[in-house]
């Protein structure tokens, strides 16, 4: 509905966006309807002049695997290169945007993140008739076209396209899948670079629910080309460091037959003709993992929280990094392990997906991710202190407020130079009942969250292994025992002492990178009022 | 409940075996209380005679990390060998069985799948008293303890044990967590081979219901530290492969508001003031992400189905291994990548796990997997033919039952001598709403199952990629277009021909183990009757 090229409309107002979208799936059908109809008349030999164009361009036959052009040799656009020059290829890529002046046709072809210039022009010796060059400017933005083209040398560097040094002069052109001519959002739009030196006037944004609703389109932008990726690479650094420590993967049920950290929160699913519960976190079964002998597990998988909390910080599902472990004397040998792992992780993610990172830059300002190696620890009482000297009073047994954690980060920072902290020693009170108490002050528990650009991404504890021990702290939080029979059961089949934490992957990767909402790194969110597309 | 050492008892009974769970759990309460007592009652210095090796044995405080013996070196049992002989370690480890006899306690120790002779002898000179060899014969099984010991090359190998050609000889032993004195099974008996050949009166076995009961227990037998290992490996092969071949790992969204493949089986979740549902497969998020240019995705997660299917292969929340891939001309690119991808993980369990698989086979009759390279494919008419020829009669454009599977399956093997293989071409009838119709004989078309030991473990197709067509087979279905109006605009959007398949971890599990139930290998499985534990 939003040209990009008429800086005077702003797409960015929340409140109109549903219906706006709604308005907008109408139009584009009439002027789908219309588009159709103009590319149809765009077809070969419906011009009253010969085309000695024809059979090289025009819209291919729905692919059905007929086995034709088996053969044929596709370029990957990145791939593109000066060594190149003067060859001929086949590259299947999207059209991001076409401009038929007269003779001549600019096009640039998208292929993931990677964009070439394309140019059609009329020849009559190389066969690109006019036909072809119109057929050519009306092929709606983001269809997938085939091209076979020279690659050629350009002249000066192609500024707009990630493909500098050459570009594609086209012999023929099918479109193999039709994008819709009028589209709900321009992604040159969504992947504008928001940043504030630019005049006002060019800000042409696109608000956040409008993408979630076209969240097909919005993913095709540069930046979330790339946070996808990293947020993959995420996993399967956590995944692999943890595998070569000497971690086993586990699955653990999502449907459960009683909420798994009290009843608040919890979403209740109808089964057969009773009722269960979605798992609030695999913290009871990464437990019996361990009684069972694992030694040491990890899991990743969704987990869910019924809680109404519409912030940046909060979806209803997410994807859960768990892991727990058996240590022999004392909770820091695991709590050393998660430090470790988050910092081999950083080093993983700066090493590997260096051009990834850069590439979420050229959209949002992303400072680089600070961090130590081994990772800053501090203790409870220091954090206190550290907010009393700044003139914030925190009680000794209350938990840290949000903007306390965040004012701690940007403390922490300033001292330690770095974005990634352990904070040890929580005070016993506001930790699960499950969380074992410290031997030396029972004020206090063998408890730590593990923070990022000063917002928790990690809670975790040593666990009570001694089932009386557990009972009773249970009892004591109001915990229904008779509930959690199997749980507790588990610790009187002999357990070793054991930690672990739990850690959401879409805070991981939003503040590694830096990003305001974490609806940015969840590729289909899910909030109290999100369940859709 | 039941003695190993008494043969007559066999734990068998379906029926019985949830009765029996709480009469022993009771039992087990009272008889846990008696061995509290006499536990405490072995405590050093409670006989009257003068106890010289005070200070050596007893319970442990609780391990709440005060920090004693933070710099205690433990020694794993796997690692014990001959060429520690005479040195002196630290273990940590279960205590599997003990038995005094006068002067002596024998007990085996247990470590993972790892075993090691433990012996408590009366000897003046080295501390150990008559107390401390009755405290060690009074530890209950399973207890958790705490060993400083000589390893001591054996005189003849110790046959019981996976540690044969050393014993520990104990100077310290400590219980760091007790296990109830009464178990409801005992971990020899549910690790019994089930091997024909042993004289009947000998088959004490544990049934189903009482191993899924009591998990923790069960799962520390040899066979199921194998097994999940095995599945571990099965989730990271698949992985890395991909990863390898350029596929992105995305995470798609559990709670979805409306049934992704037709209304049936599909669990209802409340959702706030609405109400949603658990996704049967992540089939439309993983197309929407084709569409949204990842190009090659996997994604591995829970999914649900609420069908009362009582059965050895269906539960009711498994592990999808899903994997979609664009292509250019022919979904055969992508049949062809996931055989492939079979093939190497066939070859990564064979080489990495072939420890795991002999562990497995020494209680359950494990006939070694077969597979070719490049697997086996087959066209559906084929194996109608094949099955003709083996007198069943199949309809051309039918389903194969389960039973015809599973015949196919032995045709198959002794055919071509593999148990994996690729049905492909199915009726396009018997195939869901999103399947690409075969582009030469519309009773076809382009999807294809793939079979382990003659059960379906992937099932896939070319998906239609253009929406008129979609919306037209969706409604054939009877599905109603209204409701996946989002996926259906996806092809709106531009999207290229693709294809992909849905990959059951469990089943591949089991039946590359040669299994019988799919509840052997979920951790914690669901089906209509079971949420818990």
């Amino acid at each position: 509905m939003v040209k990009s090229e008429d800086p005077s409309i702003v797409v960015g107002d929340a409140a109109a966006s549903k219906k706006a979208a709604k308005k907008a799936a109408k139009t584009a059908e009439k002027q789908q309807k219309k588009a159709e109809h103009k590319a149809s008349s765009a077809q070969p030999s419906t011009e009253s002049e010969p085309d000695f164009s024809e059979g090289l361009y025009g819209n291919m036959k729905m692919i059905q695997s007929s086995g034709e052009h088996r053969d044929r040799v596709y370029t990957d656009v990145e791939n593109l290169s000066i060594k190149m020059d003067g060859q001929t290829v086949w590259v299947r890529a999207r059209l991001q945007t076409s401009r038929a002046k007269g003779k001549q046709c600019f096009a640039v072809l998208r292929q993931t993140s990677s964009t070439v210039q394309l140019l059609v022009s009329v020849n009559e010796q190389r066969k690109i008739s006019k036909q072809m060059v119109k057929f050519t400017g009306n092929i709606t933005r983001e269809s997938i076209v085939d091209v076979e083209a020279s690659v050629v040398r350009t002249a000066a560097p192609v500024e707009s396209c990630t493909i500098k040094d050459v570009e594609l002069v086209a012999h023929q052109i099918w479109t193999v899948s039709s994008a819709r001519s009028q589209l709900p959002l321009q992604i040159e739009d969504a992947a504008r670079p928001e940043k504030s030196d630019e005049p006002e006037a060019l800000k042409i944004r696109v608000n956040q629910d409008t993408r979630l609703d076209n969240r097909v389109l919005d993913l095709r932008t540069p930046a979330n080309q790339a946070v996808f990726r990293i947020e993959a690479g995420v996993c399967r650094l956590f995944r692999d460091i943890l595998t070569k420590k000497g971690f086993v993967e586990i699955h653990t049920p999502k449907i459960i037959s009683a909420a798994s950290e009290g009843g608040a929160n919890v979403f209740t699913v109808s089964y057969f003709k009773s009722s269960a519960y979605l798992a609030q976190s695999p913290q009871l079964y990464k437990q019996m993992a361990i009684a069972a002998d694992f030694d040491k597990v990890f899991t990743v998988g969704a987990v869910f929280r019924a809680e109404d909390s519409n912030t940046h910080r909060h979806l209803t599902e997410f994807v859960g990094l768990d892991l727990e472990m058996s240590f022999k004397q004392h909770y820091h040998e695991v709590l050393d392990t998660i430090g470790g792992t988050f910092t081999e992780m950083f080093r993983g993610l700066r090493d590997q997906f260096a051009s990834e990172i850069a590439t979420v830059g050229q959209q949002y300002r992303v400072e680089p991710f600070k961090f130590l190696d081994p990772p800053l620890k501090l203790e409870f009482p220091q954090a206190v202190q550290m907010l009393k000297e700044a003139g914030v009073s925190v009680g000794d047994e209350d938990d840290l407020s949000t903007p306390d954690e965040k004012l701690l980060g940007r403390l922490v920072r300033a001292k330690y130079d770095t974005d990634f902290y352990i904070l040890d020693k929580y005070p016993l009170a506001v930790r699960p009942f499950y969380t074992m108490p410290d031997p030396g002050n029972p004020k206090y528990s063998n408890s730590y969250d593990m923070f990022m650009r000063g917002e928790e991404i990690l809670s975790g504890a040593q666990r009570i292994h001694d089932p009386d021990l557990l009972a009773e702290r249970a009892r004591l939080h109001g915990v229904d025992t008779s509930k959690i029979a199997a749980y507790i059961e588990s610790f009187r089949l002999g357990c070793p002492p054991h930690a672990g934490g739990g850690i959401g992957l879409e805070r991981v990767v939003m503040l590694y990178l830096g990003l305001d909402n974490i609806r940015k790194t969840s590729m289909f969110p899910r909030d109290p009022k999100r369940v859709t597309p």
